[in-house]
């Protein structure tokens, strides 16, 4: 159902009938099973997807460790930026965490899509605008932010991820050991 | 002379003779003497700013200790966009290191260029991408790089800076220790 990202759209600009038949010809179905690469190491990322339904995980290999740094869910946008933007090669991985259905535009369609919609560029703006916000909200948890407060930041934004993200992939976003998120866990738990 | 701002903004779109006096005539221009702020903590930042000389400092006072995250300087914006795009409160600060000139525009005016300049949201989109990249790019440098390397990469992408930002700013660029950016100084001097 491409209407949750045509509902996406709308919600930023306004797509006349002919539009939307354009959105819906540039966006294509892709189906990822969990463990699938949305975006490889060193390869470049040729796509911007919106998840209809699954999750993704965004890390970095580290030194062989994996840091997690974001997640992408239902009705929201999947991409790395930093190789899309310029088609350079990615340092960053990009992995269903589930089986997902998102709907994904190359990055010469979206070009097409900027000149052909009347407010392409206007939905651009806004979109790349509420990413980049987001991201520097991250950062900000990251420079200032404890791993607890990092913890019940995840807690509180991604309410609804607790039960779908392993321990493991939690600790790495935090930004600490299985065991420590584990510590912290019981101390929440004994504050409640 | 607007004519910097100008000719940023043309090398992203075309502008007609009646849009230049609109761009011209929503920028203000304003001057900040050295250690000025152009946003406090807790202020809302209410203008993106062009700087056509002079030199600007981001940092963030955590712990009480001051970390700087990046440099504005000629020909480049000047803004927390973290502040800036939901028009909330800031906690970074955005202070002159030098006498500086720049061209600002307001939020709302800045609205008004994306609707009265034709291609104004495609400059909107074009200019964001390019800010949000270039923060994407020195953040993966804070993620996966050394101190060393870190500083070989403010000497090779800000060469004039060098002589204009002191070794304690620098260092907190970096994310160590005046001492510390002594003793990696030191040991690149040895290699060459």
């Amino acid at each position: 159902m491409i209407s949750s990202l045509l509902d996406n759209i709308q919600s930023l600009i306004t797509l006349s009938g002919s539009e939307r038949d354009i959105v819906t010809s540039l966006f294509k179905e892709k189906t990822y099973k969990k463990g699938d690469f949305f975006l490889s190491e060193g390869q470049i990322c040729k796509h911007v997807g919106f998840v209809q339904t699954g999750l993704m995980r965004y890390y970095i290999n580290h030194d062989g460790e994996e840091k997690t740094y974001s997640f992408s869910q239902e009705d929201q946008y999947v991409c790395n930026y930093e190789s899309f933007l310029p088609q350079s090669p990615s340092s960053k991985i990009i992995q269903a965490l589930e089986d997902s259905q998102v709907f994904v535009i190359s990055h010469s369609d979206l070009q097409l899509l900027y000149a052909r919609v009347s407010q392409g560029e206007r939905y651009g703006r806004i979109a790349i605008e509420a990413v980049f916000l987001q991201m520097l909200k991250d950062i900000n948890s990251f420079y200032t932010e404890s791993p607890q407060a990092r913890y019940e930041r995840f807690l509180k934004n991604h309410e609804d991820l607790q039960q779908r993200v392993s321990q493991y992939h939690i600790a790495s976003f935090v930004g600490v050991k299985p065991q420590s998120l584990s510590r912290i866990r019981k101390r929440i738990l004994s504050q409640c």
